[in-house]
């Protein structure tokens, strides 16, 4: 993890510009005992460049083997030790829909569902309705009044929503009350089994359910989202912020809620987007604003949709497109240019998996050159940076920046 | 850190000799993209043929990003993690001067400076008068009597010289009284805020401003150095000895007072020198001590200082004086031969930076040779060490050593 108290103590609010570009489980894996991996496969004349000229190595993004979620690895490039900062998702969910939480708030993910007259879940996913009708179903859902508590719903997506609550005595440790599988009843929200006597978890256990009860009355003539299961009940992490640890303004320029919401969480400022934005877009809403911010975190999806869905030359495509794009990004002259991802995602998996990610700082002032000349998993093995804890890179973006007065006479 | 408790456990009194050589500041940046560094540009026939037949690697002084001050990089060296003994300048400084200090003294630096008939500085260094002259204004202020306190007086060099404070209910915390800039006031001496109201750092303050007030009476016929600034105010921070955890009789070969000091705070006993040794001197006087020792630490202070100064070409020559020199010390036959820098001093930034410092160990018994025929940054980034924190490295050393016992069954 960065050491916060070291960088509060050393960070300066002067020095170079920081780029951190992000493309989404990036790290692959070849299809074949001779063959090569997705970002090897690819034409990056770009990013061979910046790998060429500049320091190369692989991150560790939570602990040797271990295959990270997209929230813990991208707060282990923000710095935070994942395994300290344990985000829960309804946080990640509700920062992502744009709400602001304090610590003492209850979030959490909602999703419509369609229930039968039998009372049981005949529909998880409510058949992803239209985020409009998400949208209207969430602002009937506004009329629901729990006694004490300050209540916000915000739809995200289809059939996704989140809650927050506020208010005083409420407690985080609730089970989730999706029983995750169609012909089941939902289960009613209770606490944690080490908080069954917990007054404030019964208490917000209890104020779920009376959420749901209302629910499930609003919700009548919402057909088929007529039902709601909440999950990832979550408090606010309270996680430093930036400006106050790095002394950094610091910019969010993703397309997916998740990511925008890991960024508010951590205090970035979230730049306006679009679903259909392209690299290329991404790239030029940053040119847009890029004399407001001294640290720019710019998340690029695609890579990692296409593992997941086991497209090796598909995600091969993505990876070229980034590089195409690249100039635009490079012409902005950031002094410090990082081009990683937050975990690997090998199609060969099909899945998120635990292999260290290609990584390349790039920083004209202050560099190492190392004798890697391309980027890519096999090259970086040898670069200057060895292999690192993800956690730790913030803390070279910031030495190669000149934003971190020394330690020490 | 190197483990404390398990090194006490394990260290043995016998086993093979240990040479520490530290070139100050000796890793390095090319100049141009396609350039070397300065120890890749330097003729180094001599740690060429060490880094082949040893191990080599990267040592991390601080952390990832952080740029060392060379008090820090040197108990990292040592062992000891400077981000848990972070030992005061002022201590360093009375360390340096001879001084020894227990843990309920306070130390700090002084400088003779020049105050004008309004009382307000107008030379903080007091024309830099010659070191007999500090001396002799140092001898006059042995006159200054504080109730309660034994003090004690030495001249380091020039203008600048240390004081220690030894008796009951002292408190470091006490803020610099050098205003920092000509034409101000000197400030009076008080407690750190968050130590305003504690009664031993309100007395201590008050004893500081008595000896400034008695050290301008007694200097009136000292001009130009007619006043005293104290800053760096300081603790004894009672730093494990490498006596009691490594069970080695250390030895301290410097040449500035700085050095000298950490070496004294962990324990090493301090070898004569003169200011004007060259590496040669160096490894001699630590030949005519060779039998008494089981540990040398030998410091050359001239790579960090080209390199300070941006002259490239200049640090190269430093580095290929002592690799021609180097010869007097593998002819004492050490059992490990360890040769490194505190940090990296790159004269293309003129500057301490973050960088790794390239690091060999050459240990004939012990030693895994691997791939890397040079000594270089860029060579020692494929090493046999890989990248370490620079705070193992006497693990390593007394394990090449065989000074370790196995740890456990």
């Amino acid at each position: 993890m960065a050491n916060f108290e070291l960088m509060r103590r050393l960070a300066k609010d002067t020095g170079g510009k920081i780029v951190l570009l992000v493309m989404d489980g990036l790290g692959g894996l070849p299809l074949e005992v001779n063959g090569q991996t997705e970002l090897e496969t690819a034409t990056t004349p770009n990013m061979d460049r910046l790998a060429r000229e500049g320091s190369t190595g692989l991150s560790i993004p939570i602990s040797r083997g271990i295959e990270p979620g997209s929230g813990p690895a991208h707060l282990a490039l923000f710095g935070y030790d994942p395994l300290v900062y344990d985000v829960g998702r309804g946080a990640l969910e509700a920062a992502g829909a744009g709400l602001h939480t304090q610590p003492s708030d209850v979030a959490a993910r909602g999703n419509f569902a369609t229930i039968g007259e039998d009372g049981r879940i005949t529909d998880r996913r409510a058949g992803r309705i239209a985020t409009e009708k998400g949208e209207a179903a969430c602002e009937a859902m506004s009329a629901i009044k729990l006694p004490g508590v300050e209540l916000t719903v915000r739809e995200v997506k289809e059939h996704r929503f989140a809650i927050v609550m506020r208010g005083e005595g409420l407690d985080h440790r609730i089970l989730d009350t999706d029983p995750l599988e169609v012909g089941l009843a939902p289960l009613p929200a209770k606490p944690w089994p080490e908080a069954a006597d917990d007054p404030a978890a019964l208490h917000t256990a209890d104020l779920v359910n009376q959420f749901i009860a209302q629910a499930k009355d609003i919700l009548k003539g919402h057909h088929p989202a007529n039902f709601v299961n909440l999950r990832g009940f979550a408090g606010d992490p309270a996680l430093p912020k930036f400006k106050e640890v790095y002394k950094l303004n610091a910019a969010c320029m993703a397309v997916y809620p998740m990511y925008k919401g890991v960024s508010r969480l951590v205090g970035m400022d979230i730049l306006e987007s679009d679903a259909h934005d392209t690299p290329l877009d991404e790239f030029q809403r940053v040119a847009d604003v890029w004399d407001k911010y001294d640290f720019f975190f710019i998340h690029i999806k695609y890579t990692d949709s296409r593992g997941e869905d086991g497209l090796f030359n598909e995600k091969v495509a993505v990876i070229e497109q980034v590089d195409a794009s690249l100039p635009a990004l490079v012409d902005l002259a950031p002094d410090v240019l990082i081009v990683t991802g937050d975990h690997s995602t090998p199609a060969k998996l099909s899945s998120h998996s635990f292999h260290p990610v290609p990584t390349l700082i790039w920083a004209p002032a202050t560099h190492m050159r190392d004798r890697v000349t391309g980027f890519g998993e096999r090259e970086c093995m040898t670069g200057a940076l060895g292999q690192f804890p993800a956690d730790e890179l913030i803390q070279l973006a910031l030495g190669h920046a000149g934003r971190l007065a020394r330690y020490g006479a």
